[in-house]
């Protein structure tokens, strides 16, 4: 095993782009390419004070900016694309969030509207102390700080839509896209099924932290400096985004209703585990309904995104998607 | 502080109670009491192995029989009922599951209905090995054995409801219910807002343990073996039923969609972490935002239930419900 | 055919029932029978004025004052009550709207919370003229009147519900309750499946119009004078609320989300015409799909109902529910 | 007043558009324009006899091919575009309708999953009558026909998305598109908001006839003549598609759950009634509840479609959208 291509890529503001599909590509990579890149966060940076307004310095639509897409060397609709993340890091001091009138999980919206008036647009800027791990929260109300465990992930990764579609990176669907979990974080490999030539993925919107459900809208937004290989598993099709760890498969359904997130991410999840155990597919929905963690992602994105997780320690070791997160782990581990 | 009074309570089966509301007690209890119960699976104790399906031996709507429920001295609307789970024990060496025709969540069903065949009538019989604290799932289609960690929880616990309704045990709502969540588990404070004089508690359901989401509708049911204190907060109302344990607080949304749920649960972890912590509601909707965890609990009942918890250790200390919880935690460890 | 027997009936405000289910009936009536009978408004009688608030002169959970229940001799599980609706008055010469604070379908509600505040609460009195057969609205905002076709109905209707159930008046389900259907008018035979002796039926929530989905809540509320016939089908069996009108069957869905509730109607309408009409199940899917009309019914209650309505004109005659509609018609014709 | 230009355009094969946006246009036209175009139906045309599988004779996802789009000059952000339709009517002597698997209201789908088989697949073909006005259903299970009235429709008509989004033909959205709503009629003005220059607006997929719901997903798909007047309306937005016909203005709201594109059509309409009568939003909320009409479009298509309909003649006369629809229609009527 030679060492792997490497590809350094920190995108000008004038090549953000700002949709999943309908962009051309930045790069061309090969499979097998590490990439070193870098990600502006969801506010185009603009949100570093509590006085930047998200609705005075920010130009809707332009938030979620996305590195990328990059142009997947021999990829075709049918194949599943692997990104391996080594590492996600904030490359700033601080985060930021915000209430932003009519977004959010507690709050009418543009597609559920009442005629309630908004509530207050607040912004929250965090503290991150990358050595101690902490992301700190501070309360406007009263004197209060809170430190929470630094967990960084990314909020956006995906690849373009198939049907000749254009989704905004507000969106999360079968592409990936605006998945808002908290599993995309370090050492993880996310697959993705292919839809057009070159796969053209993109990462963006990097979170210090999140809740699940990411109740108000906002995480702690944050620049990222993200490594990860690049992986093209040929003639594999991925219907729905899927994670892999060290210790858990997880599939990700993303849709509304919030219970057909739900519905997508289990039966995923339970024809994953019919075909890599060969069980019959009554016997996989037994086993997955007494066995499976189910965290909600996000509830406030155009779909909603819930996570369907199982423990592989519960099951016979299985060459899950070709034994690509093992050999990828390694390959990690071995850049140094 | 004196000894507490100890009740022992195994129901015949003529004193199964099959709702919430509009049943006799079988049992007035004083606060500060310890009532050592039985209760017997979702099933009735039916379904022992693998031939007994459950359209064959259960008589629908006798499903779910409930142990109580218990008059508690004193409670009126507007009080709180604390019941703390001591221990949650399976009383038999099996458990028992099922697919069962249009009922879980990936099959259509009464209140979802379509045109598709019901999907086939299966029996799963779990191995209960209290010593390891395991619970084996066994595959029909082929030959495979799953050990799973046991994590016995109580699938229904709750008080009469509101508004003079009755609620059929299979229904989790406001005041409880079939909440089918793995979080209702030993060494667990829970709380109820009381809606009826004697608040009328009961218990039963018992789950070896289960999925995040019930997925098919039937967790490892179990017979169980219960041990709980109950204790009666005057002049403190709970809108919708929380949870305490050692490390986390948590609020549980019962409702369809999914989504309102999902509001439920947060929205009132918002109120009460506003109240408990004194940060007005921005404020502590941001902190939940990035702090929560949200586990679905079932997306199988009339309603679904969808948990937000929190870490008691990212904020600083408070007497939550006048420091029931630790109190009542004592107590359990001094029954020996 | 005699003469059948005419039983009159006006609750005092002490015999109001405000569930279905759970309450001893008032009288007792034998198939056959026509009933005059008279039912308060929703908000029992008290908001007669703009600055009657109904959070000042309601006492929740008494709301939708029920006139019954009645126990129909003869009737079991497994039968069909009809209730053919001769006449649907308004007993006064107003009727009276209202906005109702976390309550209607564009606003945050205690299931479907949020933190936005109230809208404010606001009540109109709406002018009733029998002769010509209108209903008067008048802005607050500016000065406008709008005359609006009279078009009586009652909000709920509905038997005891199934599994030993008790609901509030304001919930609609299987069993009927507050179906909020402007359908349910004079003219119209009602038919629901019993599931407790003696059906126990009610009425009640007279509405003088209200708009398709009863958007904010709440309709033009009056009480009102009805003549019904009950009717008794033995041994026939209705899963959902069904009517009769000369031109048209309907079957009335209730569920959350408002696709299930979508779902049940058009599913039922489908069983109802492969029953009536003699379709295989994917022939009646097809003549539904392209010959249904589909008004919302109410989004504003613990369930949302839909309506699916199929002209008869459209299908040769069949004798639907044993000819119970014309015979009935037939005798209201008769009664003079 | 001049003649108006008129354009005729009969799209070949090869210029299909599969979506709204991302699609360069067909033909450039002004504003007052008459269009008379040719679209072919849902199928490509390839469903002609009752052996004609969709699953085997179309090529997913090349369904719904649109005719267009057209640049409209002048067209800009912030404006809107008037459509009056003038006639629509089916160019061939037959409809074509199917069950396709896993697709319709009463069925699993791969964004609302299970695991029961797809219902089976199975054409009908309607014969078209256009002197009696009729389209003419045959069951395959029995020997009976069913005449229906003809009431030509478009199921899909709008312009390119907002946020630089293209979406499939299959898509219902607030730029319009895949709406599947009867009220898509002859003699209707249909108000889109301009998203991008030129507007990019194209029309397809003809219905000889639908129900309200759409509900096995396929309506009595025709290709249509269509004639169709092009209008533009600067510096007025329009936020949803509305449509007004001679007696009624409506609102479309396209969202899942239904709920939300309830929601989504009545808070327009409330927001229309308190721009075009001057009142505030709690008169007009109030007024819509009492007044409107709520017929459910689609609930199928990846949103779900409710219209909000309400009878001009209930309220004064209003120069709604500065007069267009009298204007059109007026012009219609001179184009003999």
């Amino acid at each position: 095993m030679s060492d792997p291509v490497r590809l350094r890529y920190r995108p000008e503001t004038s090549e953000y782009a700002w949709t999943f599909g309908g962009v051309a590509p930045v790069r061309r990579v090969r499979p097998g390419s590490v990439l070193e890149l870098w990600s502006e966060d969801a506010f185009g940076g603009s949100v570093r004070t509590v006085d930047d307004l998200p609705s005075r310095v920010t130009r809707f639509p332009f938030v979620n900016p996305q590195t990328g897409p990059f142009y997947v060397e021999g990829a075709e609709p049918g194949d599943t694309l692997a990104l391996h993340l080594v590492s996600v890091e904030p490359s700033r001091s601080w985060a930021a969030s915000a209430t932003i009138p009519f977004f959010g999980a507690l709050t009418s919206t543009p597609r559920g509207p009442g005629l309630q008036p908004a509530l207050p647009e607040r912004v929250w800027i965090y503290d991150i102390d990358r050595t101690r791990r902490t992301v700190t929260y501070h309360a406007a109300s009263r004197d209060l700080a809170v430190e929470l465990p630094l967990d960084p992930m990314l909020g956006t990764i995906g690849v373009a839509p198939s049907r000749g579609e254009v989704r905004s990176s507000l969106v999360p669907d079968s592409h990936g896209g605006n998945l808002d979990s908290p599993e995309v974080r370090a050492g993880v490999t996310c697959y993705f099924g292919v839809n057009v030539e070159g796969a053209l993925f993109s990462i963006g919107d990097g979170h210090c932290r999140q809740g699940e459900g990411e109740t108000c809208g906002v995480a702690a937004e944050a620049a990222m400096d993200v490594v990860l290989v690049v992986e093209l598993l040929k003639g594999l099709a991925t219907p729905w985004p899927r994670l892999e760890s060290d210790t858990q498969v997880m599939s990700l359904g993303s849709a509304r209703p919030l219970e057909d997130a739900f519905r997508i991410a289990q039966s995923d999840l339970v024809d994953w585990v019919a075909a890599e155990w060969r069980l019959d597919a009554l016997d996989a929905y037994q086993l997955v309904s007494q066995a499976v963690e189910t965290p909600v992602a996000n509830v406030v994105d155009p779909n909603y995104t819930v996570v369907a997780k199982l423990q592989k320690r519960y099951l016979p070791a299985a060459p899950v998607y070709r034994g690509t997160h093992a050999r990828l782990r390694a390959l990690a581990r071995g850049l140094g």
